[in-house]
């Protein structure tokens, strides 16, 4: 046996007990009382977990009216991301460019090829659909052949956003091969309008950018795509749900027995809009969309995880420099380019807000951040589980550190952290990847590109 | 090592992979890829899963009005139980007679004196409340720290039902020192006289015994109890919840975020009143309490299990002879002793018409007859799932198997069976307890006697 | 012609328009654009509308421990309710002394003879029932024919509460024969013993009567009465709705098509359990049952009537003087009798918190006082409408007058009234009963005991 | 007095009574036990109630890809109106020609001019909005002061149809001068996509129409416009409600206090999908939108309108003939001209199916009918009741005539009646308009172009 980690206390779904894991080359071959092996990693008093699945990231991501970059790249992200204890990262193709005849499948190509060179944790690509032509629908089954069954499609953004009937057809195109949606939910045509209205009125600092998203009108949007897969018989899944009325059409929609699946974010669960009344430009760090909410939604999506009305907590990890990037809209709020970091404090932020709280219980932690977007984005059982033989991507968790989170100690490329100066209790503390040390007491000591990517299976949707 | 299970398809929570399974006397102590040990027990192509728990059983109950005792004792009906994979039973305690000043640690003493001598696998007890008197209550924590936190109340039966002010004082009482109340919720009064209105119109044949105990009044006690547990702030477990209506009231108390907890059981998913029509005295054989209901809310409980709505599937296995102890309700379907047999058939029937028919994954038929029984009664770690240093409770279930179901092959110690005839596919072939193998291929090959009553911890109930 | 109401505002349902109005003898017998008569009244700017019914009411009602009488009688009560422009009472008979023989009937002819004697306008009785014996139940259809199908019926309060078997086997009596149950919905075992821990603790003020009778339990048993009868396919009305928990029962009744009616109170619309902390004794006041709750029940009760899911405001006027009568429980709060006064200033303050603050239309503020409650229990169309030959009861309402609430000035027999020092704007003037002017200008110009009792056809139950 | 209608049951909103009406002029002057007059109308045995008002109708409507007009006219419609007991319509301004530089008060002025010459009942005018640009919202407090203070609005049609952020736009800008929007909610952009695809595979039949426009998607829309009015703090009318699923979404609004109305029409009430079964092309002659749905949808229609959650019945009269018109679509459904005639029909079936069947009361018949309407659309008091010195638009209604419907015998100019050989109970008789006698005894006797415009003032919205 190559390796050992004694003596902590493995999580594997609702079960935890203390055992040895032992590990031979990129797997896990046994778990038992005692196990002896070349090298052994001390994890007493620790908690044991899958490495952390990250379903919803940005790298390298060009986007917004400016065409600004997200600043972190494949490397910097990945690396960030090992850092806290995320061992595998799902990101998207580009829309190709129809114009030069760019196909989906050129596209995912193109995306691998920057992402392969960099990556230091194994990586997944969703495709992203900006359009339901004939072509485009052919081209389904062939992406899912590839790895790729599931399929990032946007209710907003100019130049992403499709119409309801563009959106059904994917649904039923989807619905025909096993292809999962992942949707990106807010009302494009009156975001537009608030943000013109609050642009001509001289209301350009950035709490107008959550003025012009309304909880009502993500909570809108999210009914309206479940009816649209309700007509075309196809499960989805709703990314970064904020608000209660997004909630409540998730709820309602499973508790009618439809196939609806949905995930939030840390920043969901631990902030609120009072971010934005931060004085100065500052505010312009918690710009994303949809933009942060109020306490109550805040502890709906706690009480939603508990219930299992929500099934992920990913990060939609997006960042842009304060100083060079968001600066950009300094003078008008749809100039800040949309997103924040958050793909290294997940783990952490979650524990310490729903376990330490008592919201979660450390299963459902687990379930939620590593075996829920296996299972969903068909990574099961090569990850998210401390199996036999399942990849040895595996997470040493001190649930006694205390960590004070600074931008400047965080491995993120950019240049703030929303949590700047929080302090959470419980950290990872030693993470490996494929039966690799990649981090070793906090420090990354992997290095960039040897990550793969992972071609995915089917997705396992839990009975509803 | 003692023996290995070779080469199964391990289930534990959410996960499953290959792999072997290592036992050192009583206790599981190593999950590998390969074990080596003195004795081998070959798997291959099987499931292999926590011995399974049934939370709700009745051996020896004497019960009703003409103090017929139920046919299994703890010898047969735990022998049983291990037949159909399930290592360890919940029963209860007796009323203590309080005219003789018998005490509830009394009646504990003499429940466990019955049962130690007797019982093939391992078992706990419930304490059954049938006042509020305050030398009771000052008993509770007495007999939590005995290991029996969980209290059986009735809200139907003369003799063992409490009024709403007793069910109230007693889930106060219960709230303050973490004691679970696991209660069966009928409106007695109204049961009481729809069937002394049959009786007096000369309607006593079995097809009564349902219709004097509605859908609509389980639904209404059900919901009754969830206000009192509101009220007093306690948690609160409902037993054999067999209808919408009942449904509805649990799953509106968990949406708001109250923590109440349900159990199923297979008769209420998968027969129906249909059995009421038999001709003749048969359907006699169908009388339990609440009764069989309709196919729409059969669809209703599977949802329900899928969505975690309920959470267990118990048997309430409380067998009486058709031939001489249904007998006596020829005449009159209220001395028809109530209750079927279950406790063998469990596991297979809900692989069966659960997992074989898509209605629930193999871990969620996992979590419902093993992990979340031994997590909510305070069994966990020690029982319930595949964990180093857990119990060697393990069942080898082959998914291929087809066994046709007669009572003449169980080994209930009852002359008939609901599911008479019926062909399954899947079945348990071997079962261990604490490391000893006590069904080989389908025969007992333990001794009664040789299960140990368990001291169980705190409930660990999920947050809502 | 005997009589014109000249050139008021007539209120008809939903309709409205100046007009004149002429009376011959008792009743109206022309609504017309100008009406000449030997004596003419002016309503210029003044609202006329139909005489107010208050179809719950306690005069000389003997209740609680005590067995004090409450302070109005027939005579004073139906004074200061024809003062405030309620001109049918709606009153109960006592339970009858089973144990001396008395029958249904015998109670009837008892009230009747009390009521008689002294009653200012017309009134009818409902049933009081406190068994569910057969002979009791032989009676109803006897009862419905003497003008009295309506039945009340108590679910706490000891000597007056039907367990749950009792109100189904009422429930189904009433059903088959066309009798309207009224029920008072609270769960009294619950009651009794937090009234009991309360006491034994110490806590014997007023507000300790509130803390006693939860929203929780109210709605517990509003819901169950509802259960019940739905199994009785028998429609209800629910007295004094008090909270959201109670409402949302009725609400989802009426939502799936179940013929359930409910009325609220002046005193919860205007006033919550603030009350309850005044200092000394002074909350006494307002103990009655339920209790006072919150402002968010109070504002739901307000939109509740504006969209039809309550349908009446009644008062439950049952005043007890503060001096001497609340006084007897100043050590005990289950001492105090229950009930405040409020015949007399319902019109204006449903008007005053309701018309004036746009919660209800004026129609909706008739129909509410006037209408609903002829209908529901068969008074219509002799009362409660302004329509050709139907009886001369008629309001003639200043919407702009201001009154300064007072005991002092108030005409009902008591010390106190809950609203004192309050102002509202909109006052009864004159008062018509059968065509007789009996309050002329605020003041009772009429005589005690002209008043007739009102034999009641069927109820009028709108489709739900 | 110039005429007294004799001896009817008068209904007035929740009231009835027997009594004589009389008319000078154009308006009611009197009701009363007995009236005399130069002239009388007998109503001995019959109904008389205000006469009905019709708030949602299409004459001379030209529409579709086809560019047909529908084929009553002003003059024809309105005479089959009142021979069906409805004396006062509501049709719509077309969209004004905006490239010829039209704006919507030009719009009125053409619609007005056409409507002036021919119609023989009196008539207001709702205005279409199919833009949001700022000169369109400017004109929207001119309009109102003419008297048109109601706005329709198109989710659906290609040329009428608004996106949400023109529809949040126009609701944002109606909220602030006090105009009622009233809304067509399909969603377009799935129409569209469903019937390209049934075309696209040969499936042209009439059916498909239905196929095409599912009610899922109509439940959605009308959720959508429900948010929409929500962030715009709007009221908003909904038009031809058919399905329950958009009924679910308007009773959510409503429980939670939103202001939102909605009708239903006779067809959704007495029809079913069923219709389009019929061989060939004979279902095109049901061809409109939303189409027919299900029975269990008519019977939750029937149950709104009781419960109040709708609160008006209009026919969205839209005749086309079968011979010459809808036989353009014969091979290609989306060339079916949509619309059925109904505006003679409506009070005849809603009293037969409703009345008779016990569905609705007589009251909520005639509210739903004539009161609603008026209030709903600012034509109240001059319409919509019997009230004093309101104008004698009246219809004597005999409850006990048969009729059997046949388009030969109706009035409708048009070749077909969708309810063709059935027989209703229930017919209407005489018909006043403004006092004057334009049906007696089921023939036109007024002539075309004696109706008025009417101009409207403030919609009267009950409290939610």
């Amino acid at each position: 046996m190559d390796l050992v980690i004694r003596g902590g206390m493995v999580i594997i779904g609702e079960n935890a007990f203390r055992a040895d894991i032992g590990i031979e080359g990129e797997r896990i071959v046994a778990i038992a009382a005692r196990l002896e092996a070349r090298r052994t990693l001390d994890a007493t008093d620790k908690l044991v977990l899958p490495g952390a699945i990250d379903p919803h990231v940005h790298m390298s991501l060009t986007a917004g009216p400016l065409r600004l970059t997200s600043s972190d790249d494949f490397a910097t992200g990945s690396i960030a991301a090992a850092c806290g204890g995320t061992t595998t990262l799902l990101d998207f193709t580009d829309p190709p460019d129809t114009n030069r005849g760019q196909s989906l499948r050129d596209a995912l190509t193109a995306r691998r090829t920057l992402a392969d060179a960099q990556v230091a944790v194994d990586y997944g690509l969703h495709i992203t659909l900006t359009d339901a032509r004939d072509a485009t629908l052919a081209e389904i089954p062939d992406l899912i052949a590839a790895g790729c069954p599931t399929f990032k499609l946007y209710m907003a953004y100019e130049g992403l956003r499709l119409d309801d009937g563009q959106l059904w057809a994917i649904l039923d195109a989807l619905a025909r091969v096993g292809g999962l949606p992942i949707v990106h939910c807010e009302n494009h045509h009156v975001i537009v309008r608030l943000a013109a209205r609050y642009r001509a009125a001289g209301q350009t600092a950035p709490r107008y950018h959550a003025l012009a998203r309304p909880a009502i009108m993500e909570g809108e949007a999210t009914a309206r795509l479940i009816a649209l897969a309700r007509l075309a018989d196809c499960p989805a899944y709703i990314v970064h749900v904020s608000c209660r009325e997004a909630l409540a059409a998730v709820r309602a929609a499973r508790a009618s027995g439809q196939r609806i699946y949905g995930e939030t974010c840390p920043h969901y669960l631990t902030l609120t809009a009072h971010e934005y009344d931060r004085p100065g430009f500052e505010s312009a760090k918690y710009v994303m969309s949809p933009p942060l909410r109020t306490a109550a939604d805040q502890e709906a999506l706690w009480h939603a995880l508990a219930a299992g009305d929500l099934q992920v907590v990913a990060t939609d990890h997006c960042p842009f420099f304060y100083e060079e990037q968001k600066e950009h809209g300094r003078d008008d709020f749809t100039l800040i380019p949309g997103g924040i970091p958050g793909v290294e404090t997940r783990l952490a932020l979650i524990y310490h807000h729903g376990v330490n709280q008592g919201r979660l219980s450390p299963a459902q932690w687990v379930v939620a951040c590593c075996t829920n977007p296996a299972r969903l984005f068909g990574l099961w059982p090569q990850k998210g589980q401390l199996g036999i033989d399942s990849d040895a991507d595996i997470v040493i968790f001190d649930p006694q550190r205390e960590v004070t989170l600074h931008a400047a100690s965080l491995h993120q490329r950019v240049d703030y952290t929303p949590y700047e100066g929080q302090t959470v209790r419980g950290y990872p503390v030693h993470v490996l990847s494929r039966g690799e040390l990649i981090v070793e007491d906090g420090r990354f000591v992997g290095q960039a590109g040897r990550g793969r990517f992972l071609p995915r299976g089917t997705p396992l949707l839990p009975p509803v």
